[in-house]
């Protein structure tokens, strides 16, 4: 039998010893525990760049797979320590919305409008949504799974890293603390369809400056389209991220979404642009 | 039997290929050790900062884990090559002070007071002490151990990698080479005690901007006392890095000191605080 | 039976979750590979970076590991994606020149002169040479071995990570793909010897800011030579980084060449030189 995996996302970033700690209690519970790191450069408190990092890398995963996610401004505060249990796999981390994504993802799996969960609110503002029925989420309150001693600021290390480890060891999930009913959602903007444009959101920057939109390439966007975003127009989806003659271009990206780019530069910094820039996509 | 864990900690950041030379090394010489990285992003040749960040996250993985230091600006001069063995596990790299706080630790869990050690001197200077009677230290002069060719500059590939590699393959701590009676040690700034106040310092300040103190949490501070930091007063401790209304708080940290944060920013910033800053914590 | 390494090596960086998918692409399909992070802060788009850092690391990692290489500005053009088969193990990337240094490195093992290969060219520009005898390479135009959906613009995932984890369960090189007769190479300036003069460039700066130059320490050149660089001359050579009394020093480096160096700074900020610049080494 192959030994479990772990994954860790986070906003300690690499000088520190936070996320080493985090693993030295796994290793301690699970020896075998095969760690793997998604990120820990997401920016600081950046609740919504976690997400869209845990909800794109834990897809790739083996299913079963164990998911710790803490970015968790909250930390020492009422909100709730979580398990939620999709399709997919396991995934530990504060109550605060770092798991939309991976939500988002098991609601569109079933065929769920994801529309209906959305008010009229501000993009990536925390709502609160009953665990899809495909889902089980659990607080952990089972005090027996953590260390002995609890900090008021690190429950990455105290409480999640250990209820992780005891996972990959094989415990079941309603062992971890009482189900939950409802959990937080963080409001992702959806893409609009009028007429024949659809509006839609940048909710994404990644490495390179290529701008990530809500946009799903499963829409079926036909290459001839024209796509406006900071007052430039780009003419027509490009096949690869050198085949722009000018730098601007519209690809289908990686992530499943319409991606907007610069050929070998940064998108983001040519247009001003970022998480919440609007675009639309109009239809010849 | 579980695999032997080796962590590895160092500046040489994640740019160049150093880290990873040194982890092909130890696969070669051991292939089934788990490696870990603790950070690799010490800023240059700081190693107080490196020595922080070992001792903070050594002593959460599990006893017998080897650990590797390599922030050692003194590479190919007359500094020792190290191996130390304390109750917590193998520490290899430089004797220049890095592994003070991994020593600091054992000196105090066997109730033995710090402040004897030290004398009136620059905070975090480079002082000799007696290796505690608790732990063995070994310079590492048998080149059996080390790689072929030895580089004047780059000992953690050449020799502190094999010999830790060695070691997770179980060769006695011993063999590596010569006993020593001496190490080097920063010297640490104590805090002081003096009628209702607590005199103490910065030591390090964490990717947050968190400032973390050297005025031990276990020293049972009350939540009402006040805090003086930069010509700034804060009024008792809080319960999270959230539940501060003017931004500015005090907190029992996760490392077991006395910490100085900003609700959702730099306390480091705020203050133009750092290592070496004074506070002084009043009892009411 | 130790299980199978499997290097990465990327311009991904560490905020998104590029390399975490590739890493739970190969984990899906060769549960129990050592995956070993070379660098994933490559500057993007810059192969010569990237081809210097695979280079010097893959050397020290036992043979038959796969190295894994994803700088792909041109990914979805008409580049070949490759299979790079040396004396020391399997390379996986796009065919642009990343594995230059791997191929340099396999050449001078086998005493054939590089000069020859080269013409007078731009530094680091683009050629196309013969497949090393001692080397195979392969096209891999096989989609058994890839993902079921390919995007356009991220092979590393859908490409090369399953290729990768398909070679470490085993698969004959041979059946990835199409053998090739010729690939891309950098043209990597060579030193050359006029007189009692050696005339080189930098073609590597590495964290702490030392310029790694091209030529070889195994040249034999004499502790009390001459080097000119950027206006500055250095007598001699150093033993250590720390034994500069002057700061600016030349020294035997680590990765097999003459390192341009600063004492506790960086040489690159010093002598504002980078890849590219030129020195000479002058015999007494």
């Amino acid at each position: 039998m192959s030994s479990p995996i772990i994954t860790l996302t986070t906003d300690f970033g690499s000088r520190d010893g936070f996320v080493a700690a985090m693993k030295g209690v796994i290793l301690n519970i699970c020896p075998d525990a095969t760690l793997v790191d998604i990120s820990h450069e997401v920016p600081p408190h950046d609740i919504a760049h976690g997400a869209f990092v845990l909800g794109s890398a834990s897809q790739f995963f083996p299913q079963g797979t164990i998911h710790l996610a803490v970015v968790d401004p909250g930390v020492g505060s009422s909100r709730h320590p979580l398990l939620l249990v999709t399709h997919n796999g396991y995934f530990v981390g504060p109550d605060n919305g770092i798991f939309s994504y991976v939500v988002l993802a098991d609601l569109q799996r079933f065929g769920m409008s994801v529309g209906e969960l959305h008010g009229n609110l501000e993009p990536m503002s925390t709502i609160i949504i009953p665990v899809p029925q495909a889902c089980e989420a659990y607080i952990l309150n089972r005090a027996d799974y953590w260390l002995d001693e609890i900090s008021s600021t690190f429950h990455g290390r105290d409480i999640f890293a250990p209820v992780a480890a005891h996972l990959a060891r094989g415990i079941p999930s309603s062992t971890v603390g009482q189900e939950l009913g409802e959990i937080k959602f963080l409001n992702i903007p959806q893409p609009v369809v009028h007429g024949d444009t659809i509006f839609g959101h940048v909710i994404f920057v990644d490495h390179f400056g290529n701008l990530i939109t809500n946009i799903p390439t499963s829409f079926g966007i036909p290459k001839d389209v024209e796509v406006n975003i900071a007052r430039r127009t780009i003419a027509g989806l490009s096949q690869s991220y050198s085949d722009a003659t000018l730098g601007l271009l519209a690809i289908a990206g990686s992530h499943g979404y319409i991606e907007i780019a610069v050929r070998r530069g940064s998108a983001a910094q040519l247009l001003n642009a970022g998480v919440g820039t609007r675009l639309e996509v109009k239809f010849p």
